[in-house]
């Protein structure tokens, strides 16, 4: 279809978003068995569990399928070894330096991709010479750069300065926002709040309860004296929202973060303590469904808006 | 075209939104003139000065031109009198509760359209019996709603629950994004920064200029314990922006904004003490064009992206 779809050796481009606490082998082969881009969500894993993973989705799945490795953990090093020996033919990167492991894998003929949030890192990644960029709006879900760009901004201002392949995210939960982001100049889209909802999603089926619940202004960009991040508003956002709201600085807020709150609300289901990661579009899911209704929900809304689309007149 | 064309009985569903110090006759008779949708933006105006600004635009056009009025005024009523008396045919209302003036404007054959920012007041104005509301994503300049929603998620998601037509704002800088409004659900679109920055704006040239210089990050929204506003961060942004994180409160936040600094910035071209209200969009804009080119410019591209989308095959 494009150079997305060539780039990945997938029928549609679709990615689904390789998210901590939710995207294992079931996700990721699920979707990618559906003719999408299956991500292995690396940041809540320990080197050994995703390699696990890999080994399981290789099982469920021909088709490619592709890991998210966040670039700041100290384990980031074992955890790029283990994606070259099991054979991984895919790696996104995010959350740090693209130049740092970019060579290394495509040294070993991995097709790599990095995620960014503004436009300065989009740059920086093209010249550490990534294959494709994925633009992640202020809409998204869990961590967010500090421009607080929205997808909408965000991709055609990146069109007129990046030419590799630009893959959209922020916002994108339905084939109309799919269709929208081709027309703003992205050649793909990553998934990522729906995909969290779905059946095969290893998110605490509490925490997905609270993803359908969630309605406009249920979700809110907070703690950006240290690291922006979308969380549902719950008791801890509200507590941890306030104090930075009068003023508590850095340390204080990390003191009250601590850690382990995103497995505490995702993985093991408390929505009151736990930091629960999550879009704004998450205001339009209000089902939890097989990844195979997802994808063939976003295919026909898609093809729906095209014929729609192409009834338009010129102006 | 559609039902927004066909309700303001205008050539193209483009809307120049109604903004303070920007939006003189000079600039809604110059969009009106193209096709499109002008608007007086009658919030920085006084009732008198408003009446000369309406009786030169029916002088500068005789297509179809409206106003904008913020219900928060104490001479709002004046103002609603003064658009009937001078037989102004669309009043774009903004900023209060729809309910308050739209019967009367209805009642004198008035078309009525709300600004909402948000799917509470989206479902008020639709039960008001509006003709169509502008839903203004978190990425517009000026003042924005609390819950965040970017044009992205916003328009989707009232596209579930509004019958009535619905014209997308926030980060609409280019014909890809127009069309891509349309993509989510749109039947048109209010393009207010790009308009700002035109030749016809009545905006300070200093302010023009910034927004030209603007990039990627380059505005916030701040301001949010008092009404959340999108700025330019200049020396004034800086210094508020920071007592806020500082845990200043409304009261004393307040007291350092005073009165007039819209007016300062944009109208008197203090671009260091001045409110510069922009959207996120500025970081597209890189000259100033007279309305002609840029309503030629916005047709052209989104021509081209309904031929470039119309050659993509169904997934």
């Amino acid at each position: 279809m494009n150079r997305v779809s060539e780039l990945f050796k997938i029928r549609h481009p679709i990615i689904q978003g390789g998210m901590i606490w939710c995207s294992g082998w079931k996700l990721a082969s699920a979707v990618s068995n559906m003719g999408g881009l299956g991500l292995i969500g690396a940041g809540s894993m320990y080197p050994e569990v995703l390699r696990e993973h890999i080994v399981k989705c290789k099982a469920a799945t021909e088709k490619p399928f592709g890991i998210n490795v966040p670039l700041l953990y100290p384990q980031t090093d074992e955890i790029i070894d283990i994606a070259i020996s099991e054979g991984v033919k895919i790696v996104f990167t995010s959350a740090g330096n693209p130049s740092k492991y970019t060579s290394k894998l495509k040294e070993n003929n991995i097709v790599v991709v990095h995620v960014v949030a503004n436009k300065k890192f989009a740059l920086k990644a093209q010249t550490a010479g990534v294959d494709a960029i994925v633009a992640e709006g202020f809409e998204a879900g869990g961590h967010n750069g500090f421009e607080e760009t929205t997808t909408m901004v965000m991709i055609p201002m990146l069109k007129q300065v990046i030419d590799i392949p630009i893959i959209a995210a922020g916002g994108i939960g339905s084939g109309m926002a799919m269709y929208a982001s081709m027309a703003l100049g992205a050649e793909g889209v990553q998934v990522g709040s729906l995909f969290a909802s779905a059946k095969e999603s290893s998110a605490h089926s509490n925490f997905k309860n609270e993803i359908i619940n969630t309605d406009d202004g249920g979700t809110q960009l907070t703690l950006k004296k240290l690291v922006p991040v979308r969380l549902i508003k719950n008791d801890f956002f509200n507590r941890i929202h306030e104090a930075d709201k009068n003023g508590m600085q850095k340390t204080e807020l990390a003191e009250i973060l601590g850690r382990g709150r995103a497995k505490l609300g995702m993985f093991e289901g408390d929505i009151i303590e736990g930091e629960l990661e999550i879009g704004q579009v998450a205001t339009q899911i209000s089902t939890i469904k097989p990844v195979s209704e997802i994808m063939q929900q976003l295919i026909n809304e898609f093809n729906f808006t095209s014929h729609r689309m192409s009834q338009l007149a010129d102006l």
